[in-house]
C-alpha cells in the first residue's frame, strides 16, 4: 500500500464566497453536499441497525453544554426567561437514555468561536454532529461502535460516489489503511511527549492544541484515538478515571493526513456528587442546571457516547480544504451570512 | 367500510408532567418515540427514491418566515448582530434549489406562541417539520407528492408499529380512507360557506380558525386540502393567483377525525417586485432581507412546497390528546422546562 503525500489541507484559509448564490451553484458544493448526503444515510443505516433510537433533541433549553474549548454560548430570549442555543446534545443525550438504552441524534449546534478561529479551515459557528450514547457502555465498547460506524459510513461513500470523488481530484486509496486497518491509539501523555519530541510545547495540563493536532494528524497514514485527557481540559460529563484521579475517561478521534479532530467522546459522570463537584471545578454554577440535576439526582443510567462533527467528517471525506465547504449556507465565525 | 367515531381528540388540554422523567419514562412516550421514528425513516425513504436531496438548512440567520399565524420570533445576538431562530426553513427551502431542484429537510423551528395556546392540544412553542421543495412544480404536482408521501409513511408505520398501535389503543383502521381513497379538496371559499352553514362565523378574508379547522376536520373521514387562502392570511411567498387576485396558490392539508392541521404549502412567489411589494403588504421591511432579496434579484427557480408538523402527524398517526405526547423535551408555550 502506497501513502498518499498529506495534502496539508486547511492551508489556504479561504472564505465563502460573500455571495451565496457562488457557493450553492459550485459544481464542488453540490458534489459534497452529495457526498455528506450519503454519509447520514450510512450513519443512520449503521446506527439504527445496531439498535440505536433516533432523538430530536431541543435546540434551545435552560441550560446546555459549556465545555466548549473557548467559544461561547448564544442566549436567547424565552418568555422573559434566559435560554441558551443548544452548544451540543450532552445533556439531552443523558436524559434521553432514560427512555431509550441506545440513542443517536444528527443535530445543529452553535458555538460563538473567537473571530480569529474564521480562518482556521476547520471552525463554523454553526454546525452539526452525529451524536451517539450508549447506556452502560465503557470507553472500550463506545470507540468500537465509532470505529465501526466511521468504517460503515467511509466504505458505503466510497462504493457509492466514485464520480464526486474523481470529480474533487479526491483519491480515495487514502482510505485504505481506515478501512482495513484498526485505528490507532495513544494517551495525552504519549501525544503530549510525542509532540516534544517534535520540538512542539505541548502542556501536560490542557487539550492538545491545534497546531499539536495537525502535527500528530500529517505524521499518520491512519484514524487515531487519543484519550485519557487531563480532567481540566474538558466538561464536567467526562467521567474521571476511578484509579487514575485527574485523568479523564474520554477520547478524541482525529483523522489522518492532518484534517485534524473528527470527533469527541466519553464514558459519562452520572453521579450527583461528583458532577455537582465537577461543575464547581469548571467555574460552573450548579443552580443553572435545575432541571438537569433533578434528573441525575434521581438517578440516570451510566454510558459512554461521542459527537462526530458532520462537517469535519465530510471535509476529511471530500478532501476539503475547510469545514465551510461542506455546508450549504455556512456560518464563519463573526461572518454576517445566510 | 366502518368509520371510526372522532375522538374528539384534544378537548382534555393536558399539560405534560412538570417532572421529564415522568414524561421519558412513560411507556406511552417510548411507544411514540418509536412510531415517530418509522415515520421520519419512511419519509427519508419516499422523499430520497423520489430524487430529493436532504439538507441541513441554519437554525439562526439575519431574517427568518414571518408568516407564522400570531407567534413571535426569538431574536438572538449573533457577534453584535441581530439574528433570529429559524421560525420555518422558507428562505432557505428557495435558495437551496439553486443547488438541487428537489430538496427536503427535516429541521426544528422555534416560535414564540401565545401563552393562551399551551393547553390548544397542537401547539409547541419548538418542534420539527418535514420540509419539501420542488423547482418547476405547480400546486397540483406538489399536492400529489405529499399525498404519496403522507400514504407511503402511513402504511409504513401501520406495517411495521401493530404491537405499539396496540399498546396505544389506536385502531389502524382510522387510515382505511387514507390509504385507499383520494385526499379531499375543498377551495377556502367553500370551507367558509360550508362552516356558516354549520353556524360558525368564520370570516371569508382570514385563516380557517382553529375551531373552524376542528370542525371540517371532525366531518371528514379522510384527510382533505384546503386550497386557496385569502391573500392577507399567508406570508410573502405563497404565490397570488395569476387569473384571480387576492387569492394564494397555496394549501393546507387536514387530517380527519378532529386532528386538524398537519401541513401547509404552496406554489412560492419568485419574482423580485412580487415579493417585495408582498413584503411591503404584509408589513415586513424588504431591508431587512438582504442576502434573500440579493438572491431573488438575481433569479431563484419557480417552485412549489410544503412542511409538515412533525409532532402533529406523529399525534394524529399515534391518536394522542396532545402535540406535546410526540416530542421528548416538549416545550409548551411559555412553560420552562428542558
Amino acid at each position: 500500500m502506497t501513502t498518499t503525500m498529506p495534502p496539508n489541507p486547511g492551508t489556504q484559509g479561504l472564505l465563502p464566497p460573500a455571495d451565496p448564490r457562488l457557493h450553492l451553484t459550485s459544481p464542488t458544493t453540490t458534489t459534497v453536499l452529495r457526498i455528506q448526503q450519503r454519509m447520514l444515510a450510512a450513519a443512520r443505516e449503521y446506527l439504527t441497525g445496531a439498535g440505536f433510537a433516533e432523538m430530536l433533541p431541543p435546540i434551545i433549553g435552560p441550560v446546555t453544554d459549556p465545555g466548549i474549548r473557548g467559544s461561547k454560548q448564544v442566549e436567547v430570549d424565552y418568555y422573559g426567561h434566559k435560554y441558551k442555543l443548544m452548544t451540543s446534545a450532552i445533556l439531552y443525550k443523558q436524559a434521553s437514555l432514560l427512555a431509550f438504552d441506545k440513542i443517536f441524534c444528527i443535530a445543529p449546534n452553535v458555538r460563538l468561536e473567537p473571530l480569529e478561529t474564521a480562518s482556521t479551515s476547520r471552525h463554523l459557528a454553526e454546525f452539526h454532529q452525529i451524536d451517539v450514547e450508549m447506556a452502560g457502555a465503557s470507553r472500550e465498547q463506545i470507540t468500537q461502535v465509532l470505529e465501526e460506524l466511521v468504517r460503515h459510513i467511509v466504505r458505503r461513500v466510497v462504493t457509492e460516489s466514485p464520480a464526486e470523488f474523481e470529480q474533487l481530484g479526491r483519491d480515495t486509496s487514502a482510505f485504505t489503511a481506515l478501512l482495513t486497518q484498526a485505528f490507532g491509539h495513544r494517551t495525552h501523555a504519549q501525544a503530549v511527549a510525542e509532540l516534544r519530541e517534535l520540538g512542539h510545547p505541548q502542556s501536560e495540563d490542557a487539550e492538545i492544541d491545534w497546531t499539536g493536532e495537525a502535527l500528530l494528524s500529517g505524521r499518520s497514514p491512519q484514524p487515531f484515538f487519543i484519550t485519557d485527557y487531563p480532567k481540566g481540559s474538558r466538561g464536567f460529563y467526562d467521567r474521571e478515571s476511578a484509579t487514575e484521579p485527574g485523568v479523564l475517561r474520554n477520547f478524541d478521534l482525529l483523522a489522518p493526513d492532518g484534517y485534524g479532530e473528527l470527533c469527541s467522546g466519553s464514558e459519562r459522570e452520572f453521579d450527583y456528587t461528583r458532577i455537582v463537584t465537577r461543575m464547581r471545578e469548571t467555574g460552573e454554577n450548579p443552580a443553572k442546571y435545575g432541571w438537569y440535576l433533578q434528573l441525575v439526582r434521581e438517578g440516570i443510567p451510566a454510558s459512554a457516547g461521542f459527537g462526530i462533527g458532520v462537517e469535519r467528517f465530510t471535509r476529511y471525506l471530500a478532501g476539503l480544504d475547510s469545514a465551510w465547504q461542506a455546508n450549504a449556507f455556512p456560518k464563519l465565525p463573526g461572518v454576517v451570512s445566510p
